[in-house]
């Protein structure tokens, strides 16, 4: 069976999975040896000759390529080196399957998500407003025990940080589409009951995958629930809530603090008011992908989807392209 | 028995002992009862009048008064509201006892120590730099496991930071004046001991107290011990370390962020360049005390020290005037 693994030139390096990476990896598989037969790939123009034959692509990032079912007429699945698949879902023919690697951020975004509540907890977002207007601007916080998370998509990462807050006495609600209980939260709510517990939030975090569903979810409407005191995190897609509002709220001093990690559009355009709205923290996209272990635990999903390939097992982490995730 | 409070008309709220605060605290201590008698002032200038008949003050921040032996002829005791008495210390007559309220900071101090920690870990100081100048600046980081904090000042704060940070997988060591090993730490050293284990540290934390022996103790010679990666923290005193030394080492990117709370001067000057400085995050002296428990915690070590003082024995939290804490 024949697999490609297509890299992306303009990722940063961690992203990458080199042959010498996989062949290091597939050693301690044996079940795998001799059954696969791979090829690498750096560049998208050349990707019709590498998927000539091909039945699986590993891929990181964007597709460019919209023939995807003439170019690579014996595809039947594809592994995504991302969690969240929105840009790449639309590209994928209707036959083939799509997997991705959902709950490989836990450990990384579970921490960076614990440092963003304490952050916004601490007022962090104020100080280094403040400190852009070089004004000496006190303000004395209390600790977070006995405050509320309400964390938004209560997956791999929600369920870390749920964990790690947990143990500095933080109550954590999570919200899902089905509201199926977790044991790591305190409580857990379906979608629908979104409006109801907003107002019970100190910290509202979002982890949400973007999708039909989540477009657009949360908006001046939600962000009026919240207390004034509150903060907001955003780590999961930008696309999913309405940062115009979120800025508005901020400037009028309606929300205490933001951080946020993702945009509607990547990079942030200079001319984006975010940039010097105060009282929000931004990163650049990477704050939930671990340096170290990214590519690694990336291959460690596809390989063990490749030996269920093979013994024609259901795989894991596989998309439901109706929900979107 | 007469005790006198001097609040300081000038200090935030939290930090005020009101004669209802009192009063209410006191209620539970039948041992009090009766045999203490008190004043309440808010303007130094009475200070005099208040206690011309005072054994015992309890006072927050600077005392502007420089010939208390003469205007408080019968004082034996002084309890500051605060845990650093670097700017009392000088005016307390020699005969008269000093205590301060060393460890009621642990929890919120121990939690923005560890928020700050995590901030330098997942490159927020870097981030908020980038956000200034409107660029996006991807770096991704690796998880805080694994890594080592070192410790300056083995203290309340100190405990409960490692105590938390341990939980992270983070190995945690501790500098104190005699090295006396401590539970909560890996493994603690003594002072001299500092330049062989600061080559070891990812990030420096410092929660010294301002005494002859720390002033000065962190300069250029120190932050060039610690690997470029390394992240600075001060919780404790500005004078503690040389801020030009800092400044200079961000700016060259031969150190990776730091985080300040406390500055020589206070508050900081509009004219520091430190306002400006790259890959740093400032909060105006306010990070580690807690807007709600503060006076109460304070007055919680006044009551016990006062039955301790009316039955004659030791108080706790008495500060050694030659060490200066």
């Amino acid at each position: 069976m024949r697999f490609h693994i297509e890299n992306n030139p303009d990722a940063p390096q961690l992203y990458h999975v080199t042959p010498e990476i996989f062949d290091a990896a597939i050693r301690g598989m044996p079940d795998l040896a001799g059954k696969v037969e791979g090829s690498f790939g750096c560049n998208q123009d050349k990707l019709g000759e590498a998927l000539k034959n091909a039945e699986v692509l590993f891929i990181h990032g964007r597709l460019r390529v919209h023939n995807l079912g003439s170019l690579a007429p014996r595809l039947r699945w594809i592994q995504s080196t991302a969690a969240g698949v929105d840009k790449l879902l639309p590209l994928v023919p209707s036959h083939v399957i799509l997997t991705s690697t959902r709950g490989i951020h836990a450990e990384k975004g579970g921490e960076y998500a614990l440092t963003a509540l304490l952050m916004l907890n601490h007022q962090v977002p104020r100080f280094v407003t403040a400190q852009r207007r070089k004004e000496w601007d006190q303000f004395f916080a209390t600790p977070i025990a006995g405050k509320t998370v309400l964390v938004l998509g209560a997956g791999a990462i929600g369920t870390e940080v749920a964990r790690l807050s947990r143990a500095l006495g933080v109550r954590v609600l999570g919200i899902s589409r089905s509201g199926k209980a977790n044991p790591a939260f305190h409580a857990c709510f379906a979608s629908q009951q979104l409006h109801d517990i907003l107002p019970q939030a100190d910290f509202l975090l979002i982890l949400l995958p973007l999708t039909q569903e989540t477009e657009g979810l949360i908006g001046r409407r939600e962000f009026d629930l919240l207390p004034a005191h509150a903060g907001v995190i955003n780590l999961g897609r930008g696309a999913v809530i309405d940062n115009d509002a979120l800025a508005d709220k901020l400037r009028k001093g309606e929300l205490s603090g933001a951080v946020l990690d993702v945009y509607p559009e990547e990079p942030l355009p200079r001319s984006s008011p975010l940039w010097c709205t105060p009282n929000l923290i931004m990163s650049p996209h990477c704050a939930i992908d671990d340096a170290e272990h990214y590519a690694q635990r990336a291959l460690e999903v596809f390989l063990a989807n490749l030996c269920r390939y093979l013994n024609g097992e259901t795989l894991i982490n596989l998309v439901d392209k109706v929900l979107g995730y």
